[in-house]
């Protein structure tokens, strides 16, 4: 039995295990093989590993240096399999995207500079170049429990994640279809989507046009299976609309997510929201919102023809950013500039809960017993 | 912030968290204030700690080296709430008790003797002594995954647990009401019920006098919210019953637990069943079974007169233990003596999944912001 080290965190809403790339080279195990036997997957409750038996804490981050120019970290996102011996690498997540800056600075991969640093990563799933800056403090990383995000109980240290130039990772336009509205037909629906690449793929509807109001709850829109399926095949033939697929049931699991849009009634518009949104991630309504998901939103926002921008009350102002009323309260991204290059940023926050090492199982067989009786 | 030693196990079904009990004092906290922070409780989700946001999931495992004559090792079993701020320390955990042996001897708290080692616990939430058997060699812990159990899906290292004495732990009898049998009247239902003290507090009930099989899923039970009240409402009436509460709402959550039991059909018996059995702990029907409530049913098969004894086939023989088929497959008991004291033993198996430290969350207040523009 070996040990991998290892450190536990939350990124935003998320729980993920966060590792040096150096760390999951395991003679005689591919990387895939690592990181199920440390999870525990395949299993439902994924009770011999450290996965959480949900897709938002089976999830891991593994960090190097980078050489690159520009670039001081490399990130690359896991999502591991639960029931599946599977590990998706296809796409990012915003969420554990929090976590890299404070363990580079704490792995002394990046210099800390004055109150706050930035650092330069690299995502490596999507090609996503993100800026990120922490608080810093006497040359170290301050980590006070400064900030509040929506869907998380507790404050948190402060990351500033900026996702720059993020339209077209994927597909290599932010609307790959040319068009800022489409119209598709899954399902026996025709719906009007917007087909959006920016942070991740996303498909757009108006929640009305599903006949929902997009304030129901997370646990009563999964209650709903025949709801479900519809969505799920309208993001599949979003899916082959922008090229992501070669046929609906080719589409992945994770890729392109589907919002659930609707505009802010007086009093959401009075609380500060732009717009009311759910969206769908590995089949499940998130209790939140991805923040991948969040940009292509943002970036919709701006651009006459959209979903979104139609449903936008007089009184938004998409230019700066935009205020989305999640199922955990209001998230808000900022739009802005680096260096002439457009940039689209969010909050979280993070916390470090365990560090340590994962002891690795031993692939062995299996001999069930009956007890002895103890004498 | 300060951070805790500990250790993650996988004990039998559950994951716990293993604590050297010197490691818990924290000053300006109460231990249970430690162990929600650590957990990250009150929250459903425990975003911002340890715990699992599932009742198998958010346990403590409190251990340190006795000085009393005969044991080894003293055992705290603490269930930690996760969406209220409390810790319950009403009960033992069975299948948490797998880890307390191997830690012991890893710790240098037992000295290893040949090839099984042989440590004796004194859990202290129950008075309950055990006596643990594991594998040694050359003087240490004999990790080698070597055997399977019902609900697991991977080998692990074997424990005995062998439960002393169990009869009467929490009430004084292993019948507290005198009788074998009794009839509990709850929610216009009349029910013939055993009230057994062993391992656990149970309350034994025929599935066919619900209207149920004892074959369904826990999910199929789990999702008849009318079945489960009058489930916890005959457990509640059990409580008073025992003693062990004064009214059934001033019943515990945990204690006693609920037992539906069946004959077993032909095939079952072939496969070497004696009795086919659905548990609720904490108001969910167990996946599997927990271990204290499977000593109880162990002890109620060799007296006449209780429902178990009254549904064996004829061909089982309750006076060596018992073998019980669950939703995870079939678990057996073996009862013997030590030292002229009975003992009702089980097997399970465990598995160290990460050895470091947990970061305790400072005591702070938030501040929730709007994010910066990156420039």
């Amino acid at each position: 039995m070996s040990a991998v080290p290892a450190t536990w965190m939350r990124g935003g809403t998320s729980k993920c295990w966060v590792f040096r790339r150096a760390d999951l080279d395991v003679p005689g195990r591919t990387l895939d093989a690592t990181l199920l036997g440390l999870f525990g997957s395949p299993d439902p409750r994924q009770l011999d590993g450290v996965g959480g038996a949900t897709s938002t804490t089976s999830k891991a981050v593994i960090l190097s240096p980078s050489h690159r120019p520009g670039i001081d970290v490399e990130y690359t996102f896991a999502q591991v399999g639960i029931d599946e011996a599977k590990v998706d690498w296809g796409s990012n997540c915003g969420n554990c995207s929090a976590v890299v800056a404070p363990f580079a600075l704490r792995q002394g991969w990046v210099t800390p500079t004055g109150t706050t640093t930035r650092v330069r990563v690299l995502n490596t799933n999507t090609g996503q170049v993100m800026v990120q800056d922490v608080p810093t403090r006497d040359g170290v990383l301050d980590e006070t429990p400064t900030t509040t995000i929506p869907g998380v109980a507790g404050p948190g240290p402060r990351v500033d994640l900026g996702f720059v130039s993020p339209a077209g990772r994927s597909t290599g336009a932010l609307f790959p279809t040319g068009s800022p509205a489409d119209t598709l037909v899954a399902a026996d629906v025709s719906v009007t989507a917007s087909l959006v690449d920016a942070g991740a793929p996303v498909v757009v509807v108006r929640a009305t046009d599903l006949g929902i109001t997009a304030r129901e709850t997370p646990a009563q829109l999964d209650a709903r299976p025949d709801l479900l399926a519809t969505l799920d095949a309208i993001r599949r033939a979003g899916a082959v609309a922008m090229g992501l697929a070669e046929s609906p049931a080719a589409a992945e699991r994770a890729v392109p997510k589907l919002a659930l849009v609707a505009a802010p009634d007086a009093g959401e518009l009075a609380a500060g929201a732009d717009l009311v949104v759910r969206m769908l991630s590995m089949g499940r309504v998130h209790p939140a919102l991805p923040i991948t998901g969040s940009v292509a939103l943002t970036l919709a926002a701006r651009e006459t023809g959209t979903v979104v921008s139609g449903l936008l009350p007089d009184a938004s102002d998409p230019v700066d950013g935009l205020s989305m009323l999640t199922p955990a309260g209001l998230v808000t991204t900022t739009y802005s500039h680096e260096q002439g290059e457009p940039v689209v940023s969010a909050v979280r926050t993070y916390r470090r809960l365990v560090e340590g090492s994962i002891e690795l199982p031993a692939v062995a067989s299996a001999t069930p017993e009956r007890p002895r009786a103890i004498a």
